[in-house]
């Protein structure tokens, strides 16, 4: 790897003039300025902006760290691609740069991100998938490190989170399939720590109780959050006495597999069950008969988040004027088939 | 973010004592330990790995480069995200540990490695989606950075390289099908300039050959790798006068958006259509019939590709004595039903 000074040496020229044609500054002589460059891309010169950044004590390089869990791989989950087209289109304007920090499944999340933090590679971190007790959230508070947390926990106190809007999603649920009869509505959560399957059946809980319905435990399947989890979630439920109408799934992909499980035992989801889906998933869209779950734009939860980080980084605060720190993310229904039929008492 | 200095004026303990005692060495007094211990918990001590590496002149972190373009995000590609695990598995015998670099889809992908090496942020690079020609190669070698590439690629003369047999694949393909009587054989392929198009359609070209079945420039469809890819696939096959009886597809999920169109224009593939799909793929695991297709660890190619990258890296070439720089992988034929049947002439 050449630096500047092997390049000024090769040319025989004064470091600062390659520097000032390197970075396209006035008072160098255009033919001197091309011989810079041609020797740059020659000798394959790469400018060391680590120099610069250790000066400022920076990287310019902000870390998504995510789980490489088993069921994330197997599924095949875009949803931190999709996010990340937003990250980088607000970090571009300040020249920041995006690694994905994937966490093997075998590491305990809060160690790998110790290490991480302690490798110094990054200025600032988004974190994602947090546990109801989240040891990530108190190190990077306590070590003072900009963060931003793709998800609530119960540690940390005042710390900036973006979370989805579980609660609203298990409300208008609940709410909808209610409207068209059904008494007895199930939900499939995760079988994980993930903070995201209390907020969601808490939610599921209370709409219940709104509309004076009784909470059944048995109600609540507990699988993992994957197709394969929701073939398991339809073998359970056709197990269960006193048959549910409904489901409520928690994870998108979830579907595919609960659908080929009613298929299989000639239940028909939309006639014979009612499913609601969680997020709209273009491998979900092909389903027939269509899923009623919810849309929202990833790229635009991504560039939230990144704002969110910003106004968190004393470099870019100004900028980012701090509105809230916090933010529930909403969905939008989007109906399809697969509830669209009422049970009569 | 506090440090070592930091840490020992809080105490009043020297440097060198909370120095040994955050690294396990001896001859410190047990009490001594789990008091330094627990200011470093409390004060949120982050050690300076980045201080340990700046003298060595390395950062250990290995960088995997992939292109998150609109395809791969929409198609949720789980291939990443396998070949990470095995990568980790072997970097973490080293201590060292794998960024993804998220290239937007929006820059171009020489800058944007260009941009990253300046970063200083990796010691060295896997690169992913070569192009024919691809001038990430030529700067790499010429740079002198340590790397591997997933996939061949006209540029760079003589580097390390690691790519799938798209020639096996596509010589068993055509053979499977000609055994089966079929001689209008059609193939889906990338309509960009990625490497492994022009390797695959030459290599179809030439089983055609060694058959003795002309080849026609009109069976090689051009769409692209994606789901939506392959119902565009099925709907220009269903275009084609005197229409193909087989179709080999190039990437793993173009088969579920073929089988959707075949569906709808009520042709049965595995009765009406045969088709032969690429790496065997969980999501395409649920099709109806069952996909005829190739399968490979991705685990494995990860560890392949590790040790390969290891092997021109002079702190670990000693440990992994260079054997071929450049592998194909092999991959396994996973017969299915979709091309389990006989033309009769």
């Amino acid at each position: 790897m050449k630096g500047i000074r092997q390049l000024a040496k090769h040319l025989d020229i004064s470091i600062g003039t390659v520097s000032r044609a390197l970075n396209d500054k006035p008072d160098v002589n255009e033919e001197t300025r091309k011989r810079v460059l041609a020797a740059a891309e020659e000798l394959g010169y790469v400018a060391n902006q680590s120099g610069r950044s250790l000066r400022q004590g920076t990287t310019n390089v902000i870390g998504l760290m995510i789980e490489a869990s088993q069921e994330t791989v197997e599924n095949g989950d875009n949803f931190f691609l999709s996010v990340t087209g937003g990250l980088q289109s607000v970090f571009t304007r300040h020249k920041l740069d995006l690694v994905m920090l994937p966490c093997p499944s075998d590491e305990d999340p809060h160690e790998y991100l110790k290490r991480m933090v302690a490798r110094r590679v990054v200025d600032a971190m988004i974190i994602s998938a947090t546990q109801r007790i989240d040891k990530r959230i108190d190190f990077l508070s306590k070590a003072k490190i900009p963060f931003v947390a793709l998800g609530r926990s119960s540690s940390g106190g005042n710390y900036p989170w973006i979370d989805l809007d579980f609660e609203g999603v298990a409300a208008c649920a609940v709410a909808r399939l209610v409207a068209k009869g059904h008494r007895r509505i199930a939900i499939a959560a995760p079988s994980t720590d993930i903070n995201l399957g209390y907020v969601f059946v808490d939610a599921y809980r209370q709409a219940l109780e709104r509309h004076g319905l009784e909470f059944d435990p048995s109600l609540i399947i507990r699988v993992k959050s994957s197709e394969q989890g929701g073939y398991q979630a339809g073998t359970e439920l056709l197990q269960l006495e006193n048959r549910p109408t409904a489901i409520i799934l928690i994870y998108e992909l979830m579907a595919i597999g609960l659908y080929r499980r009613m298929v299989e035992a000639g239940v028909v989801p939309g006639r014979d069950l009612a499913v609601i889906g969680f997020r709209e998933e273009p491998r979900a869209r092909f389903l027939q008969p269509t899923l009623t779950c919810f849309r929202l734009s990833l790229r635009d939860l991504g560039t939230k988040l990144a704002e969110t980080l910003l106004a968190t980084m004393p470099a870019y605060s100004a900028l980012y004027p701090k509105g809230a720190q916090n933010t529930i993310w909403p969905l939008e229904l989007a109906p399809g088939e697969s509830d669209a039929f009422t049970i009569t008492p």
